[in-house]
C-alpha cells in the first residue's frame, strides 16, 4: 500500500555499494547539464536565472520519492518555460518581483491539478493525444522556443509578443543593430555545442561553452562592451514561502495552468514509459501524475516555477547509468552545493550563452522525419501533423494543442462514417467469400446481393450503409434478398438498430428480404432487446454466409 | 439536367386531372391550417401576424418548383420562429419596424447559406446529428416553446429573456393578476383543439377555434375587457423590397443564420425523406438544401422570414392526399387571396387562441417514449438524449444542440477506445475460436495466448491493446506466443501502426512473440509501406489461427 503512492520504498528497501556508484556518477553529469539549463528555461520563462536553479532542487527530491519512474530526471524544461511566459507576461512585467509571485502560483496550480487527476485516475486523457499531434505541436514549439532566444543570441530588443513571422521580420529589419560582440560568443557557443554532442558526447558541452564563453568575457572585459551577462545571482537556499493566493488571478491563470498540467504530464510519461520498458520496469501514469504534482506543489513552496521530466535530461540520465531516483536526489544536493557556494562563478556569464544552450537543445525536438514518415505510411496522419503544427506556429501552443486534439478526432469518426465496404462473391476454390471488385471472378448468385461494410454501425454511418444498399439494388433492380455479412460490425449503437429495423421494413414492403450472417454475440445482446428476434426470426441469425444461401435456395 | 435542379419538371410533364383534383383539397385543408399557424408562429418569432401570412406564400411556391419533395408542406414553423426571436431580440425591439427588417435579412442569410451549402454538397453533414440528439433537443424546444406562450394564455406580463425555470417561477408568482376571460378563451381553445384532434380528426380543429373564439370575443365584446386581439392585419400583398443589408448585421446575425439553416434542413429532410419513402421516391438532400434555400432568398424579398418543412403540415399535406407541389401552389393562391379580401376577418382573433394553437402543435413533439426506447436498447444512447434534453432546456437551441452533438461523439469514440477484447479458446466441435468467458470449455494452448480487439485500431485504444498484453502476460508467465486474431480489426492509423510495431520488438526482447492471423487486405496494404513484410514475414501473414498454430507446432 505505501509503497503504491511511494514507489521509492521499493527501491530504498534494496539500495546498495553498486547503485550507489552509478547514481553519484549520473547525478553528477545532470547537474552539469542542469545548472547552465535550468537557468536558461528561467530566463525563457521571464524569470531571474537563481528562480531555475531553485526549481532544480525540491522538486527533484519529492519526485525521486514519490514519482514511479527511476531515471526521469525532473526539473525546468523549454516547452513549460515557454507556457509559463506566454501565461504570466498577460498579467506582469517579465522579470518584476510580480512575475516571479505569478509564477510561483501558477506552479501551485499545476501540481494541484496534476495530483487531483492522478487521485481521479485521469491519467489514461494522454491516450487521446495522437503521436501525429505530439510531434506536429512539438516541433512548432521548438521553433517557437528557439526564435525567442534570437533577441539574447543578436544582442538586439525584439518584440516579445510577435508570432513567428513577425519575429522573423523584425530580426531582418535591425540586422544593422547585431551586437557583434554578442553574436559571436553565441555562434561560437552553438559551434562548440554541436561539436562536442556530435564528437565528444562524454564531456558535457553546456559546461563547456559556460566555462569559456564566461573567462572570454571576464577576460576581454566584453561586458563593458555592452555583452549582456547574467549578474549577481543571490547566494543561498530559497525560503520557505506561501505563494500569493488570490481567487482573481486564479480564475486568470486557470487555462494555462491546465496546459501546463497536461503538457508537463505528457512530456514526462512518454519519456518515462520509454525508459521503464527498456529496464523491464512499469509506468503508472496515475502515480506519475501523484509524483509531479507533489513535486510541483512544494517546489511552489520553496520559489520553484513549474517542471516536469524532460526529454534530453531524462536520456543524459539513463545513459550516464542512474539505477535509481537516488541520482536525481545527488543532482538536487549538487545544484543546493552550487547555489550556497557557487553563485559568483556566474556572474560574468553571457546571456548569448544560455540562448544558445536552448536554441541547440530544442533543435533536436523538430522533427521532419516523423512526418514523412506518416505521409508515407498513411497520408491523412500525415497532414494531421501538419495542420498542428502549422496551427501551433501561427496561434500558440494551447490553440495548437486543441486544433491538433480536434483534427486527430475529426479523422477517425470521418473515416468511420466513410468505411470500408464490399460486395462479395464466392471464391469456389478457397471456399469463403471475398470482394467482387479485388476478385473478379468471384460466383455471385442471382437475385442476391452479399454486401459487408467494415466498420460498428453507429449514427453518422448509417446513412451511408442506406445509400450503398441503395446504389445497389439500383444497379441490380431484379434482386429480391440482401445477405449483410455482420462479421466486421463490431458495436452497434441504438439509433443504428432502429434506423437499420426501419430499413429492413421499408425494403420488404418493396420486396427485398434483407438477411443477416455472421452477427457477433454482443449485437444480438442489443438487437433482442430491440425485438427483432421476434420480428425476424431465424432471418437475422445465420451463423455463415453459406448457412444463409443454403436456407434461401431450400425456401 | 434541368430536372436535376428543377425536380418539379418531373412531375409537371405529367400532370393530370387526378392530380389536381387531389392536390386542390389538400392544398385547401394545409391553408386552413397555416392561416393561424402562420399568424401564430410570426407573433412567436416576436413579429406582426401578417408576416406570417407573407411567409406562407411566395416561399411555398418556389420550394414546390425546385424542392426535391412532392408533399413537404413549407411555411413557418415552431423551432425556427423561436430561433428569430432569440437571435433577433438580441439587437431590436421585438414588434418593431426594425426587427422586422433584421427578420427579413436573417432569411436572406439562411437562404443564402441553405444554397450555398447544397451547391457544395454539403447535405451529408446531418447524418452527424444522431437521432438521439435530435429527439432530446426537439422536446426540449417543444417545452422552451409551449411556455413561451405562457404569458399570452394567462394574460399577464412575463420577462421573455428568463430560462423556463425563471418564466415558471414567475407565472406562479404572478397567478393572481392572471386575466380570467383570456384564460378562459385560451383553455377552451386548448380543451376544442385536443377534443378535434382525437375524435374529429377530419375537421381542423384550428379553423373552428378561430371562428368560435373570434365570435365570441366580438359578440361579447371581450376587447373592452382587456382580452389581447391580434387587430389590424394589413390587406394586399407583399410588395417587393431588398432586406437592409448592412456587415454588422450579418457578423451578428450569422450564428443564428446558421443554426436556423441547420436546424430548418434538418426538420424538413427528415419528414421529407419518412414521405418519399413510403411514396417510393427519392430525395437528394443538397437538393433539399438548394429549393430551400432558393425559397428562403426570394421570400425574404416578398417580406418573408426564414421558412422550412413543418412535420406536421406534411404530415397532414400528406394524409389529405397530396401528390404533387401543385397542393402547396393551391395553398400559396388561396393564402394569396385570403391576404387580398379576408385579413379583416382576423381583427377579433384573441393572442390567447393562437398561443393555444401553438401550445397543441408542439406537445405532440414531446417524445418520452423515444427516451425510454434507447434507454431500453443501449443505456449510454438514453443518456446522450437526456443530456441534450438537459442542456436546450438550461441554455438555449443553439448550445443544446453543439452539446449533443459532442456528447454522442465523444460516446463513439470513448467505446472505440476501450472496445470489447477477448481472449480465445478452441471450440474442438464446432472448429472455430471463440471467447474463453463465453465458452469455459474452449481448449486454451500452452504458452500461447490468443487474443482478439474487436475494433479498428488508432491512436486513442493503442495503449489499451498494450495494457491487455500486458495484463494476460502477467497473469501467464510462462507465455512465449501472442496470436492476434486481426479479422475484426477494420483500419489501423499510422500511429497504431508504429506503436504495434515497437510493442513487438518490446515483446520480442522479453522472448514473447508476437505473431498475426486474419489481416486484411487494406491493413496489409498500410503495413507493407511500414516496412513490416521484411520485419516480420510470416509472423503477420497466416490467413487463419488454424495456420498459426500448424506453424507453432511444427517450428
Amino acid at each position: 500500500m505505501l509503497s503504491k503512492y511511494v514507489p521509492s520504498v521499493d527501491w530504498l528497501k534494496r539500495y546498495n555499494g553498486m547503485d550507489f556508484k552509478a547514481d553519484i556518477i549520473a547525478g553528477l553529469i545532470v547537474a552539469i547539464m542542469l545548472i547552465p539549463q535550468g537557468m536558461a528555461y528561467a530566463m525563457l520563462a521571464g524569470l531571474p536565472p537563481v528562480i531555475g536553479l531553485y526549481a532544480s532542487t525540491i522538486p527533484l527530491i519529492i519526485y525521486a520519492l514519490f514519482g514511479s519512474s527511476r531515471q526521469l530526471a525532473v526539473g525546468p524544461v523549454a516547452m513549460v518555460s515557454l507556457l509559463v511566459y506566454t501565461g504570466v507576461s498577460a498579467l506582469a512585467e517579465p522579470g518584476s518581483d510580480q512575475f516571479v509571485s505569478y509564477a510561483l502560483l501558477l506552479a501551485l496550480m499545476v501540481g494541484v491539478i496534476q495530483l487531483a487527476m492522478g487521485l481521479f485516475r485521469l491519467g489514461f486523457l494522454v491516450n487521446f493525444l495522437s503521436h501525429a499531434v505530439i510531434s506536429g505541436f512539438t516541433s512548432a514549439a521548438a521553433i517557437i522556443i528557439g526564435l525567442s532566444q534570437l533577441s539574447d543570441l543578436l544582442g538586439i530588443e525584439l518584440p516579445s509578443d510577435a508570432n513567428v513571422v513577425g519575429l522573423l521580420a523584425e530580426a531582418v529589419m535591425n540586422l544593422n543593430a547585431v551586437h557583434g560582440y554578442t553574436l559571436g560568443l553565441g555562434l561560437a557557443s552553438i559551434l562548440i555545442l554541436v561539436v562536442f554532442k556530435k564528437y565528444v558526447p562524454k564531456i558535457p558541452g553546456p559546461l563547456v561553452v559556460v566555462v569559456v564563453t564566461s573567462l572570454a568575457v571576464y577576460g576581454f572585459n566584453l561586458h563593458n562592451q555592452g555583452v549582456a551577462i547574467v549578474g549577481n545571482v543571490p547566494s543561498g537556499l530559497p525560503t520557505l514561502t506561501m505563494p500569493a493566493i488570490d481567487w482573481n488571478s486564479i480564475t486568470q491563470l486557470l487555462p494555462i495552468a491546465l496546459t501546463i498540467s497536461f503538457v508537463g504530464f505528457m512530456e514526462s510519461v512518454a519519456v518515462a514509459k520509454k525508459v521503464a520498458s527498456k529496464e523491464g520496469y512499469k509506468i503508472n501514469s496515475n502515480q506519475e501524475l501523484n509524483g509531479l504534482g507533489v513535486a510541483n506543489i512544494i517546489g511552489s513552496f520553496f520559489s520553484a516555477f513549474p517542471v516536469t521530466g524532460g526529454f534530453s535530461r531524462t536520456a543524459v540520465n539513463y545513459q550516464a547509468g542512474a539505477r535509481t531516483g537516488m541520482a536525481s536526489i545527488f543532482t538536487a544536493v549538487l545544484i543546493i552545493i552550487t547555489l550556497i557556494f557557487f553563485t559568483d562563478w556566474f556572474y560574468y556569464l553571457p546571456q548569448a550563452t544560455l540562448a544558445a544552450i536552448i536554441m541547440v537543445a530544442v533543435y533536436s525536438l523538430v522533427d521532419v522525419k516523423e512526418a514523412v514518415h506518416l505521409f508515407k505510411i498513411r497520408q491523412i496522419d500525415g497532414w494531421t501533423l501538419v495542420i498542428t503544427f502549422a496551427a501551433t506556429l501561427l496561434t500558440n501552443i494551447e490553440t495548437g494543442i486543441l486544433v491538433g486534439i480536434a483534427t486527430s478526432l475529426i479523422v477517425f469518426i470521418w473515416r468511420s462514417a466513410y468505411p470500408h465496404s464490399a460486395e462479395l462473391g464466392y471464391l469456389e476454390d478457397e471456399g469463403v467469400y471475398r470482394n467482387v471488385d479485388r476478385y473478379p471472378n468471384a460466383k455471385t448468385f442471382d437475385n442476391t446481393i452479399i454486401f459487408r461494410v467494415d466498420e460498428a454501425l453507429y449514427f453518422a454511418n448509417i446513412a451511408f450503409l442506406e445509400n450503398k444498399l441503395e446504389q445497389l439494388t439500383e444497379d441490380k433492380p431484379d434482386t429480391k434478398r440482401i445477405i449483410l455479412d455482420f462479421a466486421p460490425v463490431n458495436d452497434m449503437d441504438a439509433v443504428a438498430v432502429d434506423e437499420l429495423d426501419q430499413l429492413m421494413q421499408e425494403y420488404d414492403d418493396y420486396g427485398v428480404e434483407i438477411h443477416i450472417a455472421n452477427m457477433k454475440g454482443p449485437i444480438k445482446d442489443l438487437v433482442a432487446k430491440a425485438g427483432w428476434f421476434d420480428r425476424y426470426e431465424d432471418r437475422i441469425q445465420y451463423l455463415s454466409i453459406d448457412q444463409s444461401l443454403d436456407q434461401q435456395s431450400n425456401s
